[in-house]
Order: C-alpha cells, then sequence, then structure tokens
C-alpha cells in the first residue's frame, strides 16, 4: 500500500493548511470528508474540565451518517465559557455550509492552549479554502496529519490492511502529541479512518477496546487534558458483508484496530516533549487486574524511574519503591523484576546480574520492564518514556 | 535560646560520625542517647516494601522506657532479606551492650542505597566510638544531623519551646531529605527530641498529627520510600504535670510539634533535588476532605506545574488540568484558582491578570497556589517544589 495516511482507506478526502492560529505560521487546520457519509464513533477525555470542541463533538457522534471532521491545532478552545462553545458549533456549521451537510454532522476536535477564544473569522476563511483543497491523495493525507501537530517534532501515522470476508479493509490513523505538551497544552488528537462496513455499536466496542490498550496504557506525565479526543470514521465503501456481531471477522478487524492504535501510542511516546526512548512496564502476579495496571502506571509514571532509564541505569529500587508505595497487594518474598530478559530483582532479592549488559538494553529505542508481585494470576501493562533536561527546558522556559 | 539541635530538650545526648558506610567519607553513623529514658513515639512509611530498620523499629518502639536511636546513612538496609533483619538487630544491640541496657530498648532507622547488606563490623566499631563521643552539647546535636543525611545538601534542624502548666518546654528535630534521592535511596528520616511529660498514647497522637500535616502533606516526586521513618523520644525532664488527657496543655504541646514539624516539610522541600523553590496548594470548596487532599497532592506533584514554577510561569492551564483530572468532584462554573492573592482563574473563566506581577509572585522562595472546587466546604494542603534540570542530572547521570 503506497498511501499511508488516512486516505488509504476508501471514501476519505483530506486537508490541511495554515488558517493564522498559530504564530508559528505552521499548519493549524485540518479537514476530513467522507462524501458517502460513515459511521463514527468517538472517545473523550475523563478531564472534569472539557473544551467546547469535546462538549460539541459528545453530541455530534450519536448521529448517522457522519460526513466530516475539523480538527484546529494552536488553541483548545478550553475554559472559553459560553462563548467558545459557539465557536465550536460556528466552525462545524461553517463546514457543513461548505459541504451541503448538517451541522451535527460534522465532528470537531481542537487542541493548543488553554483559555484563549479562537479566531473564528479567521478559521471559517480557512475551512473554504480547506474544502476546497479536499483530496483524496497521499499528500492530502499528510497535510491533515501535519495540521493536528502541537509541539510534535514529526507526523505520527500508522495504517493496517485485514481481510475480512473476502475483501481487504483498510484502517489509517494519525494523531498528535502525548504528554501535556507545550505550555497550556491539551493534547491527545486521534482521527482514524476505515472502509470497513460495520455496525455503529460494533466500531465504537472495537474503538474502546483499542484506545483502553494503547492511548489509555500511555503516560508521559500521568494527567489527562481537557481536550483529549479519538475519532473513528467508517465508510463501508470495502464491500465486506457488514459486521454486526462478535464473529470472526469483528475480532480480525479488532485486532487490527488495536495494532494501529499500539503503533500510534508507541510514536507518541518516542515523540512526547522531550523523550529520546520509551519503555513498555509489563506488571503480571497481580491479585486483580486494576492492581496490575495500577502498578505498571506506578513505575512509567515515576520520575525517578523515567530519570534511570533516560540515564540507562538499571536501577531496579526505584521500579521496586514504585511498586511497593502504590498501594496493590504484593507479596515481598515473591516480587521479582525484570529488565529486558535479565532479573534484576527475584523473589524478593537483588540479583548478581551485569550492569553494563542490562544498561545496554535500556539504552535501546524500547524495552521492557517486567514486574511479577507474586500473589495473582492478573496482568497488565503502561507504556513510558525517559524524563530530560529537555522536558523541563520545554516546560519551564517557554512562557505563557 | 542557643543550642537549635536536638540536644536542646533537657535529657539528650547526641554524636555523629564517620564509620566507613559511604564511600565520600561523610558522617554516616549518628547516635542518641536519653540515660534517664523516654517515652517513644515514631511514624513509618506505608509502603509494602519495608526495610529492616522499619521492622525492628516497629517492633521496639512498643517499649518504655527507649533510652537510645541509632542511625545510619548510605545504606538503606532494604530489600536485604534476613540477614539485613539480623544486621539491624545486631546494631540495636551492639548499642545496648555499650550502653547497658536492652536490646529492645534501642530505636533504628537506615537511609541510603537499596539492595546492599551493611558493613556490620565497621558499623559496630562506629557505635563503640559514638559511644564515647556522645555530648549534650549544641556540637554533638549538630553531628549527628549530618550524619544522617545522604544527597541533602544541608542539614534540617527546627526548634520550638512552649509552655505547659508553668514549666518551659523544648522540642527539637532533625531531618534528612525529601524526595527518592539520589540512586536508590530511601528517604526521608526525622528524629525528635523533647523533654516534655507526656503519657505514651498521647504522644503517638500527637506525633501522628504533626506528621499528618507536614511529612504527609509533602510531595517531591510522589512516592513514600521503603525506609520513612520519623521518631520522637520524650524525656520527660521538664517537670510539667504529665499530660494524660487532651487538654489545653496537650493542645499547645501539640501545637508546638505541629510547627516543627511544618518548618522541617519546607526545608525538605526547599531542599529537595534539584529544587530552587517551593510551593503550597491549598484546596478549598470541596465535597471532602479526601477531595481536597488528592487535588492539592495532584498540583503539587504534576510534573508540569512544577517545571512552571521553575520557570516562574504563571501556567494556570496546567494547575486547572491537574485539578480537572484527579477524578475530584467539582463545579466548572465554579472553579477558581488564585497565584498568591491574585485570581488567575475565576468561576470557570480566565482573568485578566498581570503575567508579570503573578511571575513575581512565583519567584520567591515560597508561594501559595489557592484552587477553590466551588462544590463544598472542605480544605486540605500539599507542599510541593520545583522541578529543575539538576533533578534529571542528579537522576540520571549517577549510576548504581
Amino acid at each position: 500500500m503506497a498511501n499511508k495516511t488516512i486516505t488509504a482507506p476508501k471514501g476519505f478526502m483530506a486537508a490541511g493548511l495554515y488558517c493564522g492560529i498559530k504564530k508559528s505560521g505552521k499548519p493549524d487546520l485540518a479537514l476530513l470528508y467522507c462524501p458517502t457519509g460513515a459511521k463514527a464513533a468517538a472517545a473523550f477525555t475523563t478531564n472534569a474540565i472539557q473544551a467546547a470542541s469535546v462538549t460539541v463533538c459528545k453530541a455530534h457522534v450519536q448521529n448517522t451518517p457522519i460526513y466530516a471532521a475539523v480538527i484546529n491545532s494552536g488553541n483548545a478552545n478550553a475554559c472559553t465559557g459560553t462563548k467558545g462553545l459557539a465557536s465550536a458549533t460556528v466552525m462545524c456549521s461553517k463546514v457543513a455550509k461548505e459541504l451541503n451537510i448538517q451541522t451535527d454532522q460534522v465532528l470537531i476536535a481542537s487542541t493548543g492552549i488553554i483559555g484563549h477564544q479562537l479566531p473564528i473569522t479567521r478559521i471559517n476563511t480557512g475551512i473554504s479554502q480547506a474544502v476546497k483543497l479536499l483530496s483524496d491523495s497521499q499528500a492530502a493525507g499528510a497535510n491533515f496529519a501535519k495540521a493536528i501537530m502541537t509541539t510534535d517534532t514529526k507526523p505520527k501515522q500508522a495504517t493496517q490492511t485485514v481481510e475480512i470476508y473476502g475483501q481487504t479493509v483498510t484502517i489509517a490513523g494519525t494523531a498528535k502529541g502525548a504528554g501535556m505538551i507545550g505550555p497550556n497544552m491539551a493534547t491527545t488528537i486521534s482521527m482514524i479512518t476505515t472502509d470497513i462496513a460495520i455496525s455503529k455499536p460494533l466500531l465504537g466496542k472495537a474503538l474502546k477496546s483499542a484506545i483502553g490498550i494503547s492511548l489509555n496504557r500511555l503516560t508521559v506525565d500521568g494527567h489527562q487534558s481537557t481536550n483529549d479526543t479519538a475519532i473513528i470514521l467508517a465508510s463501508g465503501l470495502a464491500q465486506n458483508r457488514v459486521l454486526k456481531k462478535q464473529d470472526s471477522g469483528y475480532r480480525r478487524f479488532s485486532r487490527a484496530l488495536n495494532e494501529l492504535c499500539r503503533d500510534l501510542a508507541k510514536q507518541m511516546a518516542l515523540d512526547a516533549e522531550g523523550a529520546t526512548r520509551m519503555f513498555t512496564v509489563e506488571v503480571k502476579g497481580a491479585a486483580k487486574k486494576e492492581d496490575a495496571f495500577k502498578a505498571a502506571h506506578a513505575v512509567a509514571d515515576y520520575d525517578l524511574v523515567k530519570c534511570a532509564v533516560h540515564g540507562a541505569d538499571p536501577n531496579w529500587g526505584r521500579i521496586i519503591c514504585a511498586v511497593g508505595s502504590c498501594g496493590v497487594k504484593l507479596n515481598p518474598n515473591k516480587l521479582s523484576c525484570k529488565i529486558g530478559d535479565v532479573f534484576v530483582f527475584r523473589n524478593g532479592k537483588p540479583t548478581d546480574f551485569n550492569p553494563k549488559a542490562v544498561s545496554a538494553i535500556i539504552t535501546r529505542k524500547e524495552h521492557t520492564i517486567t514486574v511479577d508481585l507474586g500473589i495473582g494470576k492478573y496482568r497488565d501493562f503502561c507504556y513510558g518514556c525517559d524524563l530530560s533536561r529537555d522536558y523541563v527546558t520545554i516546560n519551564a522556559d517557554y512562557h505563557t
């Protein structure tokens, strides 16, 4: 498959351009269009403070079909009151007018600075231009990916193809930055397209499952922003027999979507602010599933572990400390920890490992920390990244 | 009061010296002795993995009287199995033998690297020397304070005097480093002495209360170590009428102890690794007390807030994000935030504050961030410190 962008699946046109939100002059408006209409599903931040785009998108995503999605970067439209809510609706109605569809058939997401009103006139002009630029070309998909970026250093894109009942189904996704990013930045946005024919409830189920093992397993600084949004649109043009129940076809699709989201999540971790490498924390032997995730998250989110990964230091003491203090049940005499495939702590005792060999494992782009709580049979995982001086520089020296 | 060390209250002798644990050659063994015997109370880490010293001290602190406390730095004696447990007991029995008391009349604490066995022969030699150096002088108290340090850049000491039923009661404390500090370091240790006459249960109650509003309200990196220990010894030599119930005398003592512990906690925040300033997060208007603390802790522990404080950036968006994502009830339309005495966010909307003036507030050694959740009447607080490049340097570049 040559096209690796969100225009790869059948039935999607995209555009991305600069409309005047960002001071930098970089692209800040992205538009997606599905002329035949799509089934839609979305997942949103659980932050108690939600951006205007989240409120509007939550309402619109209930509808079928959805024809378009508009995303702006550079301004989160969060903490902006009723005026901000009106702006989000205006963005949808402008897209609707240009494409001759209904306002509530347009989805929306925003990312950027919190607490500033959108420059709605510029955005409306930008939407008119974007509609003229809409194309199913790879270049158009790439422009969309660039236009949703904030402090990301590169666009994040992934594609998957999968055979469903004799037809080739394509899934494509693009995402922007993990971590609360930049000053007052509100992350993350994921836009996924697919040409599968599927019922709306099943599409929502597959998205929820995929987010659960990807974006929701990624921690850069431990918090959800006011704007986190993931959207999937399914055009149905792959002409497979419509998926209506959780059969083998659904499972194949779900696995491919999981893989795609995992790919995007890892790209986000590797491109988190100041990050130079990422790691996966696998926790097993937990008394319950929640404990396994809690422990994995505690390790992945612990600044001292993140610093140790940055310095390629096989500092198992910090891992054990994070696990011990996060409030999960464990057996101190069975507690074990591996970095890569090397036991650094086993059955409650340090091992006689080779520090240089383990340090070499940590210097890889990705490595896995495995913790066995030694008390049950449940497991879960979390993705994390290292903490560098650049993270502090990016987040301390820039002034709002 | 000239003497500001833990030998200030009547009845205490101290010593601190280098016995050969630390490679740096800095003091690493501290001894406290109360010849008349003292009432004792202690508070310990809630980490599921506990150092050998914690296990031993928990048992010994049940006894009355307690005559001595021994603390080593440079080695946490954590994750060291039955051999480590034996070493902790040997330390107590060596002190007991030298002072002609019982092993279980000696309290113990350790701080330093996790996973290494104590050099028990050197420590025993050190204990013999320390006993000879015991003195009630200020110099001896200061030596004790230095000998419990790890990566602390300066000793932390505080004293309080309070009139209890016509007698002057003195309280003195010393503490070492907040934050998991250094590579594999296990913190924090607090040693408090007082000459008040008080019942053991009341002493424990006062300590618990004081820790609750000081050490337990301090976050540097969000985790409790394997070794956190706070000990208080009361000699009773102030000759006040013995405090046996929660009367006005107890309340005066409790307030003074609170103040002392708050003082130590702030010294710890200001001397946390790489920290250049500290801040207090006050949360009010919460639906319940736990929510108030949860929100205060979420803000104080949020890397992006800590970076913003480091850069003196009045970045209220990060504060609001932390509060919104920590899972507490709030009213988005009443949510407000002040930095110092300046509203930066009020009733769900940004204010038109002067960024330079607010930035100047943040550059102070201490400032307060106030958040009103706008939904209830409960309040709580947390102390935090900024996150600097030096924190990363200290914790990434040093190898275990």
